[in-house]
């Protein structure tokens, strides 16, 4: 069976490396034809173009596009491909994704494998990087069954641990999760950055350890991707972080008024919260 | 040289360690008899004792107990002590600390080793943990410069990266780096944990990856500690949050209006200006 991937970067070589080992003929498509010469090379895919009609071979495509040029890929590819072809995505919000190109194309299945790494592009592709790690697909209850199959049978063929919601669900859940932290984290490191004394400033930059390196790892990440977050999920992420000033406000209101031991209490259920988000 | 350590956990071990590999005669003193044995046979001190009497002989002495048994702890040593004898603490608060004890004993040098890890007690102590990592004293203009050069020469024996300054800036840099992200992390577990809809709370907890672990790290560890920080630097706290909620608010608001220009901005600051608190 030929499988097509369209954008051939971290995920898209990723699932490239997984699925020839599978057994399946891949077919890529970059914009860059040097790209498509480097994933044959590395054995990413079987074949490659920067031509759309290589994917009218293709029975199951996934965009891996970075997420404001999928609709736009989409309406591109819609005129090559056969009928029964099923797309997926692996966008990181999917509302927006599967309102847009549900009407386009019935076979869809929107999805989002949550793996990553701190590389981007073709080069920072590995085998197995979906191993273990939580792929959520976002079917409708109007999308066909045997799209979903189709897409669901590949998802554990990687290894992956599969979750369905809706794309709302989705989208709550990773606001949560993945997009309020890179607020909260650069809202940490822009407040430091404010303090007006230098020697407190350069004392607090020397002395800065592991409590601040992880706290404010996501806060220091990728400008775009951290406004494509935004753009994208913004409804959800603005709902998250006004609950979070509300949780922030109880902590400063806590330490005003000496209330210690509401803290305490406060700061055991963190403790024990914290575990239930990390033994998955 | 005989040196004193009061408090025979983490921070206490570690020293003894390091300094009986100096070469200097080490007495510990720990309230309770089988923690005295086991200091002994790991060989993290000569002789140990619950009995203050023994701390008569040391030239140095190091408070290593949590922040709230330093005065009362200090307060039952000096009646053992020589004139001269120079005490120092490691406490991560700095001006309660030193308030309270230069009225009561003018050779004290307030200090605070910026080294750590999860575990905690003797058991945990190992050598070398100073070594590389910053060290804070504090002295005052009155502090005898002699007092301040014993503790300088043990701190730089440990291999320690020595910083000095007045305790307002010492506790003014920590809460930046230290105290505000466990607020900060605490709070986004509280939000997180806040989510009403079961459905999403339960696939929030079961994709959650690097991100969300790193930016609760602090946030889900031991409440008396960060009950601790927000009793003793409370003033500096505060402060810190207020600026750090000033922040979000700005945040919030670019997301509210979509200026994504000006969070791209932002963003890009807090990814220019991270290395900088990192690179001690």
């Amino acid at each position: 069976m030929n499988i097509g991937i369209v954008g051939l970067g971290l995920i898209g070589g990723s699932l490239g490396l997984d699925l020839r080992r599978q057994g399946y003929r891949v077919l890529g498509l970059s914009r860059r034809p040097e790209t498509c010469r480097a994933a044959i090379a590395r054995g990413v895919v079987d074949d490659a173009d920067v031509n759309f009609t290589l994917m009218a071979k293709a029975k199951v495509i996934f965009i891996c596009t970075p997420l404001s040029a999928i609709l736009p890929t989409v309406e591109q590819l819609i005129p090559f491909l056969a009928a029964d072809t099923v797309l997926t995505d692996v966008g990181s919000v999917k509302t927006p994704v599967v309102e847009a190109i549900t009407p386009l194309w019935h076979n869809f299945v929107g999805g989002h494998p949550m793996a990553g790494k701190t590389e981007s592009g073709l080069d920072a592709a590995q085998a197995n990087l979906f191993l273990g790690q939580p792929y959520v697909i976002t079917p409708l209850a109007t999308t066909p069954v045997t799209a979903v199959e189709s897409v669901e049978f590949l998802v554990k063929a990687l290894g992956a641990k599969l979750y369905h919601c809706s794309p709302q669900a989705h989208d709550r859940a990773v606001a949560w999760i993945s997009h309020l932290p890179v607020m909260v984290s650069a809202a940490l490191i822009s407040a430091c950055m404010s303090e007006s004394n230098p020697l407190v400033l350069s004392l607090a930059q020397h002395i800065a350890s592991s409590g601040f390196r992880d706290t404010s790892r996501v806060g220091g990440g990728n400008p775009e991707l951290g406004v494509m977050m935004a753009r994208y999920n913004r409804q959800e992420l603005l709902r998250t972080l006004k609950s979070y000033r509300q949780q922030l406000d109880f902590f400063i209101d806590c330490i005003e008024k000496e209330e210690w031991g509401v803290l305490e209490e406060k700061l055991m259920q963190t403790q024990q919260a914290r575990p239930d988000f990390l033994d998955s």
